[in-house]
């Protein structure tokens, strides 16, 4: 074994065993009062941060220094050096320490009973039923990699130690001093909590991160953040579950129905509103009766002129060179889709354009070229006529994308805007959770079975037979089993 | 590309086409009548096997003729001959049709709304409000992968059909000729049906399962049933998320307070009821104190005159040396215990046992050792002393097994023990389904956002400024949204 791998099997495994250990020194508390213990330990943090400002300030303006020194010379986006800074802009430091705070108020994912069920009453005399409940409870250790933006630490600790589990973490090179200090917070944190000093730990460098992707045996779920190339060289490299997107390839479709005003104004604001952002569209599906009905030659207007170059297939693209190039100066932004367009995630102003027959061409092209983020739909509103509605109910049932809107803005894909208070990222898998993942995506459940009373609950009790005990399988309350 | 790739590339692709179209031909009904074609698919399942039961016997009786020789040959084990066998043991082939319509008649897992919540407000006159749904739905294409028992095909075709998913089937090679047949009745059912004819497929060597197994892009869900060496190697070939589990290594502690008829009872039907099964027990912990309480004793002698052979610790080996062997002729079936016997999963006769100082220590053995499938713990019963109760408690909240049983048999890990009516397996995972799966563990969910009137619900409305939107983040109520 190099040293290196050795070190990072250490990280890995005191991870674990601190996480083991949490469950210990907490296991003798009421849910209750195992929370409050937590979010004890999420106010250590904000305050070490608070107490820690002016050293973190310095850590930096060091790192920015550094990276705007790079972006002169060409080797780093100025996007970069902007995300990295904790302090230029008014209200970022501040926000990051109240979102510890905030992450303390939310309600604790864990512990609670999503399923009880009376698996057998008591018999007569002897007394003892035999209950069964499924509570919540931590994944385990969490591996979390992301880019550039260094309030990103502080987020994923608070998520992390609010919602029970270890965590590793590994910032961006660029932000190595400023993580080193909140790091340091963290860990003050921490020592001065009942909390192990190890349940949050940080690693620096891609090598470590590509030794700890394979340890299955200590590590739990993987949750990468940041670019496409991050993600897919993470879901390539580990058999860990992770949790997350590669792709934000979303979708608008505008049905038949469409008012005019809203749509125009939809898919502008699905497009417009932060064209890099993930949840933003990349492609816009039109019905073929906008060719004529005016909407389709209103909305490429409309994106023209705030700068948005289409990418159209032959029919949106004789519309747009019969009856919008004559009068607007936009040539320049206007050229053929190629297949690999529709494919194409740009977080740019961008789109692709496709003119379809009906709701069910609309869909067979998101399933063949959507990630499975998200995709709305624009149609008549719903207090509106039937065909919309049916349009929509087609629309919302056939595709499998995690998020599916009617009449909304590809925007509102966001955990904040869900209402979850604070999000670990959106996932685009099948299984565990998808779409805006809160607190909620970091808990998995476990099977509590209680047998009451002096009766010995074993199975043979209810082999078919004179006396046999039956099975009762009726819904109890849910509520966290008293053992 | 080989043809064998080319042709399992072709069932894989027809799958999610069958898949999709599936949702499709679907979409325009409501969720009950969606269900009921899919409980109708069932019941034309039902009727096909009944139609070809003698087809289905003669093609089964050359399967277990073949696997008789086999068996003499020493190639194949008994076990596995009876396994085959659809109707030698009494009721066996009835219970697997009537399986099917049980099927059929249980709850849909699909389209049930688990959270509702109004994000804004309708605003004032010009009505509208946002609205957020997380609704149940299919996973997509699943591929199950078992081993002999001809009827898990019925079984697991009728699961996937019920929840909504295409099922790629594949069963072992001794029951090929039953297994022909019955992917013949299951394709007639569809044909019947409104389903697509290719929702349920069948494949029949490894070398298409390990074509299979890398092609994510199709299929989302594997599903492995069968032995550990089986599991372990599609673990290790798919980067697809994999339902099962691989060890089911069980452990029984007995605490300090336990009562001694209590912890007898438990502790052998937990080991005895079904020695080769995933849920019986393999290691026992017992608390110092039974050294000198009498009840080690009582449980060595026990076990050991039913013929389980015990791999003992030093300090619980004296005990049976010195007060059992001198009485009982059964120094052939105790031995030291290695540390390999504490990661053994015997799904035999035969029982690992050792001493620990306090549930602590237990629960520190069955992290290192376990493997996330079923443990109890056996203390005073919940209606007594508070010091046992807090032994339950340390025990259920620090393990993070699937199942954490108090004073009930580990035997009650099972799907229809549970009350799920059918079992898809069971899952030591972390994310997603653990524990018994039902029906439940083959759907996923997807968030439905709808927003109601002639309103443009766009983000860009609630950013701050003079008549901004404000979010509401209040529960309504859940149902399937009306679209």
């Amino acid at each position: 074994m190099t040293q290196d791998l050795h070190d990072v099997a250490v990280v890995a495994k005191d991870a674990r065993t601190a996480y083991e250990e949490s469950l210990h020194l907490l296991s003798e508390l009421s849910p209750a009062e195992a929370d409050a213990a937590r979010s004890d330990t999420l106010r250590e943090i904000a305050a070490a941060l608070e107490r820690l400002e002016h050293e973190i300030k310095a850590a930096n303006e060091r790192d920015v220094e550094e990276a705007t020194l790079l972006a002169k010379q060409g080797k780093l986006s100025k996007q970069m050096v902007s995300r990295l800074d904790l302090f230029a802009k008014p209200g970022k430091w501040d926000s990051m320490v109240k979102g510890v705070r905030d992450v303390a108020k939310l309600a604790s994912p864990l512990d609670i009973c999503t399923r009880a069920t009376r698996l057998a009453e008591g018999q007569e005399g002897a007394g003892g039923a035999l209950d069964m409940y499924s509570v919540t409870c931590p994944i385990g250790v969490l591996l979390c990699i992301f880019e550039a933006r260094p309030e990103v630490i502080v987020n994923i600790a608070s998520l992390a130690v609010k919602s029970g589990n270890a965590a590793i973490l590994k910032g961006g090179k660029e932000s190595r001093r400023t993580a080193a200090v909140l790091a340091r917070c963290i860990a003050e944190a921490l020592s001065r909590s009942v909390l192990p000093l190890n349940l949050v730990q940080m690693v620096n460098t891609r090598e470590e991160i590509q030794h700890l992707v394979k340890m299955d045996e200590f590590i739990d779920l993987v949750v990468p953040r940041g670019s496409k190339e991050l993600v897919l060289s993470i879901q390539n490299e580990t058999r860990i579950p992770v949790l997350g997107h590669a792709d934000g390839l979303c979708s608008a479709y505008v049905h038949s129905d469409a008012p005019h005003a809203l749509a125009c104004a939809l898919v502008l604001d699905s497009k417009l509103d932060y064209p890099s952002a993930c949840n933003a569209i990349e492609t816009l599906l039109v019905h073929k009766d906008h060719l004529t009905s005016g909407l389709w030659k209103e909305l490429a207007i409309a994106l023209l002129t705030k700068g948005v170059r289409l990418h159209c297939d032959a029919r949106s693209l004789e519309v747009v060179r019969n009856e919008v190039l004559p009068t607007h100066d936009v040539a320049s932004l206007v050229e053929a889709a190629t297949k690999a367009d529709y494919k194409t995630e740009y977080l740019d102003l961008e789109l692709a354009v496709r003119v379809t027959d009906h709701v069910e061409a609309a869909v067979d092209h998101i399933n063949r070229n959507g990630s499975g983020h998200t995709d709305i739909i624009i149609c008549a509103p719903c207090s509106g006529a039937k065909k919309s509605m049916s349009a929509a109910a087609i629309f919302t049932r056939s595709l499998s994308s995690s998020s599916v809107f009617v009449n909304a803005s590809s925007r509102f894909a966001d955990g904040f805007r869900f209402g979850f208070g604070a999000e670990v990222g959106i996932s685009t898998a099948r299984t565990h959770a998808r779409g805006p993942v809160g607190l909620d995506g970091l808990v998995t459940y476990k099977y509590i079975v209680k047998g009451d009373g002096d009766v010995a609950h074993t199975v043979g009790a209810f082999a078919p037979g004179e006396n046999a005990r039956a099975w009762a399988h009726t819904p109890i309350e849910k509520v966290y089993p008293s053992v």
